[in-house]
């Protein structure tokens, strides 16, 4: 039995259709990401990250957003996520009608000045501005904000943990209502992510927020495990792990989210999510964006034999 | 701080050598099989199991066995292992002079039978001799039982982990110094990981073994820190997860020695091996079996700017 106050229920957040497809050089046509976006609502999941509102020739991947958007608020039960950088792609986010924006902010003083050239301190303001902009314009919706670099930076190396709760105190303060730890650049092992989830528990309580993993040294599983036993309940995930070269350096290596449902389930963890049928939502991937390299083990491996979604697993 | 009662060091039990080679097509020369071994063992392996002892039709690929024994015997502090199937192995093992002797018992009725055609009781009388042998021969020798589909079974599905522990307090009754527990099908999930080790504390003590994991969907090192955190100090895994291609169902998969190690030291575990030399030993391998595919994120990715071995990662 696991122990009794791990969660028996988590939050599956894909980001596949933003962090993965950001990560891919062509666009996948506006379509296929419809029908792809559908098909993951079918197997379950309740929360996506449709796109990011940037500068269309910044992120031509990307530059449908708004429109993915508002098919994706369609689909019943759904809470539409987007990235914002900064307040201008918030105000375009918020007209959109997302139920939630999410804004990543470094932990590495070096990583955020060569990603988007501010300070941490010049980032915190600019999530005090999109707060207040939510909270006149669409106060309903959610502003989350995934602390990334959490665990380590490749220009920087170590970054100290302090900082990064520090940080994570700061922008509750600030007004946001959730903030995670996105281990941007594969970094994290599983004994750092439990103490850093528990002293944000500590620090932040409720506001504590997702997991954000990467595989680049393949302990992204592990890194799950270790956040789940710490007591976060959602994870972001990629289907297919798309869009993470795990061979090349720097790059993003999400989560399979295939291989963290499995795991889940197969712990008796509930997801919401159906196996088979988020094996079947890789076909309009793969429409979209033939011969793309798709990463994951479950569905090359099959499920176990006898294995049966919510069942116990004993 | 990983909670005090997870253990501070682990044995890596490199397998590389006999269950990665056992899975791959051709023969690796035996000198540059000697040239592995030394580089494993000079990278601060300190338990490899070398080969296998079966009849050189049945598995050409380990027909030098007994050789490859002999060439490690001159590796400072090695413990020398060799798999034995039955009797006839063990008298070949034991002439061979090797440390320590492990004998795969199927979990599964269906995987016993159909993988040495033998029930499960006809394998336990056979365990009892090969102690006994072991005690008239070389009594200075260990016997290790990896008892084989503990965790699920391609064959039946579902093994009962009542008989996975029956069996192991069978099988340390009949004299077996150490039995662990294998995922030879990749069907483990952490939480089953946990309990069930958890469980063969209880019921073996200290005669608790080895965890073998398998990464067949993705779980292998998710699975290995859940048998570390229930008490696991014993880890098999195989260098660049030879010979486990994840994508053909029933392939072995073994879990990557070089991430297991990545993992471990990362959290501050010691585990005696030095990374870097660890990715070098994957030259005698490559070149002993060029274009062989080799596995694992660490070596690809590289260690992460500021990962000091030996320090503490916070």
């Amino acid at each position: 039995m696991s122990p009794s106050h791990l969660s028996a229920a988590v939050l599956i957040s894909e980001v596949g259709p933003r962090d993965g497809l950001q990560s891919v050089a062509r666009t996948m046509p506006s379509a296929d990401k419809r029908r792809w976006i559908s098909a993951l609502h079918a197997a379950g999941l309740r929360e996506i990250e449709v796109g990011s509102f940037v500068p269309p020739d910044l992120l031509p991947q990307l530059a449908d957003t708004a429109e993915l958007v508002a098919h994706a608020l369609t689909l019943p039960g759904l809470t539409v996520m987007a990235l914002v950088p900064n307040l201008r792609g918030a105000e375009a986010a918020l007209a959109a009608g997302v139920h939630k924006i999410t804004v990543p902010v470094s932990a590495s003083a070096a990583h955020s000045l060569a990603n988007v050239r501010k300070t941490r301190e010049q980032m915190l303001d600019e999530v005090r501005r999109i707060v207040a902009l939510r909270d006149e314009r669409a106060p309903q919706t959610t502003v989350e904000v995934g602390i990334s670099t959490a665990f380590g930076c490749t220009l920087q190396g170590l970054v100290p943990e302090d900082e990064v709760i520090r940080l994570a105190e700061q922008l509750v303060q600030a007004g946001v209502d959730e903030t995670g730890l996105s281990d941007t650049t594969g970094h994290a092992n599983p004994a750092q992510v439990r103490r850093l989830f528990k002293r944000l528990f500590g620090a932040v309580g409720a506001k504590a927020g997702a997991a954000h993993m990467h595989n680049t040294r393949g302990l992204g599983l592990a890194n799950c495990l270790a956040a789940h036993e710490a007591g976060v309940t959602t994870f972001d995930a990629s289907l297919g792990g798309l869009g993470g070269c795990p061979y090349a350096p720097g790059a993003s290596g999400n989560v399979v989210t295939e291989d963290l449902v499995f795991m889940f389930e197969a712990m008796g963890v509930a997801t919401g999510v159906d196996l088979a049928a988020l094996i079947a939502a890789r076909e309009p991937l793969k429409a979209g964006l033939p011969g793309e390299p798709i990463y994951g083990m479950t569905p090359e491996a099959g499920l176990p034999k006898g294995f049966v979604q919510g069942a116990a697993h004993v």
